[in-house]
């Protein structure tokens, strides 16, 4: 499995990801093969995002790609194998769409909140058919085999630990109050996307993203640091 | 199905319900039968909260009930029958756990948090064995074959229309502002629930019963009405 670890970037107030090992793709493979198993990851990504990650068996996936099942199970000898993949080019398309922006406002809370917006959506803005397919691992978690489990939980710790990252940068930088209680805002944070995916996904609410915006916006304002001195360090970057 | 409609009983502030017609299994069946109608929905509903309403199957209830296969289908033909009712059966659970309780505190806020307290964590002092079926099968409701998804989704809608009846009851009380937006503050409350469900159950964070009434106070507190006269009609009750 692929190792992140969020940094911040502190000259834009971006975040970046250090990454522990290479990808085994990369390694002794011809390049129709890395094509082959990249078709197989898309359709499977596009399938998880539309069917929910639990529900993918070879079959479907040799189906859509249009290959045998052997043809797949060349490339994932094992169904778990091929999970685990999909989750991670999941995770690498989140991180792309949603971190590898420069958010111009030099971190702090302006960075929280953009990448909050950013975030709230982003498989539609990614290209992906249906809901998130981190965040179904996540709610289906208890359900998935051992293997694809540990991945679901470590994609979802690297979201944690982003949040964390960028309300701790926020408390630094005086934009929150210094008594924050850091946990409980990402708890809170990622609660609500992960009610969005219910409501936008399951419950098919057209109006999910501006609620979500508004529930975000109301805890923030909550324990935003109002003293003149913040408003100044922040520049009016909100 | 059964057809449900919330509503306050002035007296207490409690909760009650209108129920649109008589369940059929009351009707036309020997007792035994009703007895091992019984035995199904309860091992059925024990599945579904360990397991999720998705993964029944008939031979996993049958297993558990002591049945054979044919057993069950003589009282559910359908899988879909089956999953209806105990949806149904859990509906009902979690009505008489929630709110069958007189709060005491006369209705308004007082009675919407206590409501809210009750039904954070119901399932375990209800004595199911894992986490809420409603919330699954509402997480889930996408991939519920179509007859499922229309119970699932009323059962979210008994849920919503409940927190909306409450929060409208608070608002005519002037112990929320005026100005509360009733659609965004349930779509809030039910957001916290469905988080809890998922840091409970899929996640295992043992704190998430503090975490969510955290965030429940939170929520509360940005839009309770301060004024005199408002603490006064609640006559200390939280």
């Amino acid at each position: 499995m692929v190792y992140r670890v969020p940094y911040l970037l502190e000259s834009s107030g971006g975040v970046a990801y250090l990454v522990g090992n290479e990808k085994s793709f990369c390694r002794g493979r011809s390049v129709s093969g890395q094509v082959t198993r990249t078709r197989i990851l898309r359709v499977g990504l596009d399938l998880a995002s539309a069917e929910g990650l639990c529900r993918i068996t070879f079959g479907s996936v040799a189906g859509r790609a249009s290959l045998s099942k052997g043809g797949v199970v060349a490339h994932f000898p094992h169904l778990g194998d091929l999970k685990r993949s999909i989750l991670d080019v999941a995770l690498d398309l989140w991180s792309r769409t949603c971190l590898g922006v420069d958010t111009g406002v030099g971190g702090g809370l302006p960075s929280l909140i953009r990448y909050l917006d950013v975030w709230i959506g982003w498989t539609r803005r990614a290209g992906l058919p249906g809901s998130c397919p981190i965040a179904q691992a996540i709610v289906e978690l208890s359900f998935l085999p051992g293997s694809v489990r540990e991945a679901a939980a470590a994609a979802e710790s690297v979201w944690r630990q982003t949040l964390i990252m960028l309300i701790r940068d926020a408390i630094d930088k005086r934009h929150l109050l210094q008594d924050t209680d850091v946990a409980q805002l990402a708890w809170d944070l990622l609660g609500i996307y992960l009610s969005h995916h219910v409501s936008s996904h399951s419950l098919r609410d057209p109006d999910a993203d501006r609620k979500a915006q508004f529930s975000v916006n109301r805890i923030v304002a909550s324990i935003e640091a109002t003293n003149e001195g913040a408003a100044h360090q922040r520049q009016g970057g909100r």
